[in-house]
């Protein structure tokens, strides 16, 4: 027996799903928040400083986070930390099992898991992620003016990237295993002609070292094992961005890559389910796109709401 | 003779043409902002409390473009006080000629002159303006909660409105001068089964009373002129949103009502012109929005100056 049928769930606490509280919660929506870490804020949890989201000069990605949470508690969502296992539609009725057993009903779905990025457990990767190891160029590229910056990747992030940066740095070492990039090839032409950018073929990255921060990373050459090491300020690992999309993935269409497809208005193909944040395929994966996603999220599920 | 070209010309500085330059001056590009008001912030500096931007729980409108702005100015962009006069673009730069008569150079140009509420010009209606008076039921709906709103408009963004506050607020009072909505027929029909709103054809919006804050409003019959007085805590007034283009109106596409068309990558249908904020022709215009609109403007420049 259903108790009670409420109006919004949001899956996952990143900026996407507490920017869609703070927008239910005003527009007078019951809703619940799921989150499987002990910690809401996602990504920028881990983030070092955050200087591009509009109004905080500069402040640490931690810090951010719990400004982000504090603001969505008062908009009086429930926040459940638990882990969402299984999430089913029939009768136009979302069924959402948490890993507890708990089953809880709703009108509409916000799927706002984000993404990962992909990582090359190379030595010191892990520890030095927010102190000179970055998975974002467009993020944290201007903490590394006028100084030395490696990229490591093959594909279009990683040379427009390397491109990115090297307007920013003084020089940029890009850092790819194969012979051939899997880029398009006028945007590895470009790089080519870049005087600051030097281009390292068959070779990966074994080792970052630093003492607080990333100071050198030891690259091993792929063809005879002999390995070299580099001074760098920064470390930009592009080896692909992974969509956290397990519990969606077989009820609403993705991309090639698995991220949701919507537009804008963060509508999937299965109706009361709605993006917000990483997890929906679009151009630029920010705190801000996330955080106006979990606006518009909310925008077309009110209406949705109000017009079934 | 042209002296320099710079990279970014950013017309206008609310939080859309804010954040396009804290995202222009990270990835190091040369840009101008020009803003033709002495305060930058847009329509927020005249804005009471705003409480739906991530991050800020509680925060008055003209603090928050302050902080705005502040962050802005770290960014390194040439701020410009001065109306531009106008725009054109020949052998693919683009010529900005400003009020004072100079002129100067860019390769890309993000419009982000925004849009201006309809005004009834009624009686206490910009005295009220953030003191009860509102343009955005979105935005300020929830600061009535449990109260009583009036809303001023007969068409779907009117009637819409109307619907959302009837599920915050205690009593909802709309307020049309003719007797048939231009509204869509299916929200009427569900605006009329709400039975905490009450529905007054053929009325307008004659004064609008108070001492700090709005109080009451006075509602004239078009047919015999008699005045009623209704007490309130929120008048909202919707009765359409002009976009700020006269700029930009031959030079790229617009939609039917004047806005620029472009999707979320902010690309008009003119190559190299960008547009960010309430101008843009989209779902939701919102802060948050307008902020995010900023940093994909500058992404989509950004790739646009690479690959140009």
């Amino acid at each position: 027996m259903i108790n009670e049928i409420m109006d919004v769930c949001i899956i996952g606490s990143g900026p996407a799903g507490l920017s869609a509280s703070v927008y239910a919660g005003r527009a007078g929506l019951k809703h619940v928040i799921y989150e499987k870490f002990p910690m809401s804020g996602g990504q920028i949890v881990n983030t070092g400083d955050v200087e591009n989201y509009l109004g905080f000069t500069s402040i640490g990605g931690f810090d951010l986070a719990l400004k982000f949470y504090e603001h969505a508690v008062k908009a009086g969502g429930i926040f459940k930390n638990e882990t969402v296992k299984s999430i089913s539609k029939s009768n136009g009725i979302f069924e959402i099992i948490s890993e507890k057993g708990k089953t809880e009903y709703f009108k509409t779905v916000i799927a706002a898991t984000g993404a990962k990025s992909k990582t090359l457990g190379a030595r010191g990767e892990a520890e030095f992620t927010g102190k000179g190891v970055s998975y974002c160029a467009h993020c944290d590229g201007a903490f590394y003016r006028n100084q030395t910056a490696v990229v490591v990747g093959g594909g279009d992030t990683a040379v427009s990237d390397a491109l990115f940066l090297s307007n920013l740095c003084r020089q940029v070492i890009v850092v790819h295993r194969r012979d051939e990039f899997r880029a398009a090839k006028s945007l590895v032409n470009k790089l080519e002609t870049k005087e600051n950018v030097k281009i390292l073929r068959g070779f990966v990255l074994n080792e970052i070292k630093g003492d607080t921060k990333a100071q050198s990373v030891i690259l091993k050459s792929v063809t005879n094992n002999e390995t070299q090491e580099f001074l760098t300020d920064g470390v930009f690992i592009a080896v692909g961005v992974s969509p956290v999309n397990e519990l969606f993935k077989d009820i609403a269409e993705t991309d090639e890559a698995g991220f949701l497809t919507a537009n804008e208005d963060c509508k999937t193909s299965l109706d009361g389910l709605f993006v917000a944040g990483d997890l929906r395929a679009k151009p630029l994966r920010q705190i801000v796109t996330a955080v106006s996603d979990g606006a518009n999220a909310v925008y077309s599920a009110e209406k949705y709401l109000r017009e079934g």
